[in-house]
């Protein structure tokens, strides 16, 4: 599996910020390096009164240099993608103990005067990655070479660069010749480029997908990150455009069957397994009439593995397509790359 | 009718330049401007070999200059936004001659050296729209108060500002308090305020349009200025964000019937009137359950009177809701404003 376009020069390894974060689905870019490129992760660091843990040890940035490490990464991805005032002494500390900043938050590092001053005085990097390259073209719609697959959400940070980054690794091992597309903050880190589809101005939304996946020879798999969800109250303009532009050939739609609205919005309930397929299908068919779903992603981690087998089973023969928790993989997981690649 | 938020200092009257442009859907700025405030067009300028007139007066800067004309508005919205290399000698003639630069393009005049270094030079101003305010924040979904209308279209280019800008002021002339919401740049530079949704980052695109149109009065109406299409390869995204972010009560559908496939896309057909009511009411019921179609509005210039009225009746009939053409206005314009304040 090669890594995707333009690639990012990291300072990895890594110490991981979590900030000040209380709600765990806000520290998905911690968890998303942990568990994807856990070599690059030497222990967390967090303001005081946060709760979230990776489970690494906790280091200071001094304790984390003299482990070795390069960079300290924003490990929170929270609502608006801002920098916390809490953060700023933290942060010059890390600058100070030798550590180089890596964020993918909206909010730019060198944005902030004193992480500026300071990294200037300390001669350290700041590196903000959630920034769209100059001139993106308006999106043609021309259908391109090659197969694509984008995985799709009945809602954010349930799964879906999980899902990607996995069935990517699976084809991989099938001997697929494949890239795994970043589209967020976390799989742009984990895979060293991509494209910030969420910073990308919103007529050139589609020409971003279209340019994150070019054409590409016949048997050529991306495995593209989903972003967001159609259903989704602030983010749906990023999904279609994403769909849009992308054209897969094949979506998988993820889902955490634990959750019963939108994380953040109580009175948005989440939509069906059923509702998000049509839905997709409606709506990315105007620029693939022959994208198909090949089945289900299910997040189980709210569930023992028995439970999480019956709960497989049951989806996938009321739909009738393979559902698969791809963390837990299981001749679950085979079936869904089977049907990805039918 | 009030004009939108934050008012612009424009300096009109204005000449209209034209570009080089031979496509009359690219010149919808300098069409707006004639048709809405023909009170601030003394003419209009273009490169050699444009083909598409206004109809005003060919006037080169000096001409204009000397008959009162204050700024010159880049009448052009080409796909992308560019500012041509064509047009540069021009614009720096103009400069020189004493107009301001008025532009709604993506590229920025600003970001022109051999504009900048003119405009230094003569001591006018380059005043660049289409440029949204800092810190929009995410959309929230919360439901707001007032009574809100958007107009959406089943392609680009078809009639949705004059749609909004005939019915607010058609709702004015009833008595009722209405704003005008903008856009885009040539409703902007009409209401001399605005929110240039194409412009916005993606992830924000939602909550741009809730800061648009805040909070109001119980029978207050927004009448929003549609985007795009939910259909179209390359825009779809800004008309999902503006349609989530407006709850819009109501939604008129603008369509061209002249219009076989979507303009400069020959390989994407024009969806059809039924298809373009239900997929809005399907995605923009997420975020205000009660909206409902209000009726149509068709574009009828390719057509003469009698097939126009003929084509409304027929429509009309066939989708069991008003039907009317804002331009020729008529008892159907009466109907459909009825329909929409039903």
């Amino acid at each position: 599996m090669k890594t995707t376009t333009a690639a990012l020069q990291l300072p990895y390894p890594y110490l991981l910020f979590l900030g000040d974060t209380t709600e765990p689905s806000f520290a998905k870019t911690a968890f998303g390096l942990r568990d994807w490129v856990p070599e690059r992760c030497l222990g967390e660091w967090a303001c005081e009164g946060a709760t979230v843990t990776t489970g690494l040890p906790r280091l200071t940035p001094k304790e984390a240099c003299a482990k070795g490490a390069r960079g300290l990464v924003i490990g929170v991805a929270n609502i608006g993608g801002m920098i916390g005032e809490s953060w700023i002494p933290l942060l010059v500390e890390a600058l100070a103990a030798g550590l180089d900043l890596v964020s993918g938050l909206h909010a730019k590092l060198n944005d902030v005067p004193q992480l500026k001053e300071a990294a200037v005085r300390t001669g350290r990097r700041l590196i903000d990655v959630r920034v769209p390259p100059a001139s993106i073209p308006i999106a043609t719609g021309r259908k391109r070479s090659g197969q694509r697959l984008l995985t799709v959400g009945t809602d954010c940070a349930l799964g879906k660069k999980y899902t990607a980054l996995a069935l990517a690794r699976a084809f991989a091992e099938r001997g697929l010749p494949v890239d795994f597309r970043a589209t967020g903050q976390t799989g742009i880190l984990i895979a060293g480029g991509g494209m910030p589809m969420d910073a990308v101005v919103a007529d050139f939304e589609a020409g971003a997908a279209e340019v994150l996946s070019p054409d590409a020879a016949r048997d050529h798999w991306d495995v593209i990150e989903g972003q967001g969800s159609l259903f989704h109250p602030s983010y749906a303009a990023v999904s279609l455009g994403l769909l849009h532009g992308s054209q897969p050939d094949v979506f998988v739609v993820c889902h955490d069957p634990s959750r019963k609205h939108m994380v953040g919005h109580p009175e948005f309930a989440l939509p069906s397994l059923p509702e998000t397929i049509d839905l997709t299908l409606q709506l990315g068919r105007r620029t693939n009439p022959a994208m198909r779903c090949a089945g289900i992603s299910l997040n189980t981690s709210a569930f023992d593995a028995t439970a999480a087998r019956e709960l497989l089973a049951r989806e996938s023969m009321q739909l009738g397509l393979p559902a698969a928790d791809p963390i837990r993989k299981g001749p679950e997981f085979q079936r869904l790359v089977d049907s990805c690649l039918a």
